[in-house]
């Protein structure tokens, strides 16, 4: 499977790339700081969803990384933005049961991204252990779809 | 002023502390990550208000560094959790005009914070540039009360 550099355009099916680069930009602060405004549509009102701040610490997969299964979350949107250094993939699909609608992206250490509600993903993949920034939904209602891929598939990264 | 040691409780009055110590913990992703959960109250949806989700690149302003306004979000919470090591401060007061109000906090790089919706706080103070990962409110009314102070003041860090 292809590694593509993660980009706002080419993510743009799955969901947001959070980053600096090319985003609006206010002074603050008395210009004492830069605001990168507006990075990410939070969708996590449905069914009496509310925002849930939540930090995680990731570990490796073993190499070659095993992609058995995939997941979505049908209630609400997801960001994960990384608080180190670092590159780390993000695996997501339209249609499990194809795996010609898998892409994979290879996210910066300065990425992060909102996987839209119900966009197919893969739990996290990092390189080396690796802290994120989590902003989904917490609320009544099954916010985890999983399902097992009908192949499962290597990733060497 | 002195600088205290930031931990959830003595910041409680002005909002929360979103660190992985003492958080509630849970096992994610075939246990290959961990996720401290629920660790801070968005509060933004005030008069037709929705999530915002920003970055901003803070400077280090001139030592002693001159106190001169604080500001509040009358409208909505507001987080800033740090994307790179180092410490920071956390000015916040419950009265602007009443120095004796006024508390001073190091936050580590490891520790982020949330405004409750209306509490007083200095715009970002950090020691050596610094990036931050933003969480606050967009929307209809004014959400930005400033005020001078009665008597500027220095802080020494």
């Amino acid at each position: 499977m292809i590694i593509e550099p993660l980009s706002r355009l080419a993510f743009k099916p799955f969901g947001d790339v959070i980053e600096m680069d090319g985003a609006e930009l206010i002074n603050i602060n008395q210009n004492f700081a830069q605001r990168f405004n507006n990075l990410a549509s939070v969708d996590v009102s449905t069914h009496g969803g509310a925002v849930n701040i939540s930090l995680a610490a990731a570990v490796p997969r073993p190499q070659p990384i095993a992609i058995t299964m995939m997941e979505r979350h049908p209630l609400g949107s997801q960001i994960f933005y990384p608080l180190e250094e670092g590159h780390w993939l993000v695996l997501v699909c339209t249609n499990p049961a194809d795996r010609s609608t898998f892409r994979c992206f290879q996210a910066t250490g300065q990425q992060g991204i909102n996987y839209s509600r119900g966009a197919w993903h893969h739990p996290l993949l990092v390189l080396k252990p690796q802290r994120f920034f989590v902003v989904d939904r917490q609320g009544p209602g099954n916010n985890l779809e999983e399902v097992a891929l009908p192949e499962a598939f290597s990733l060497i990264a």
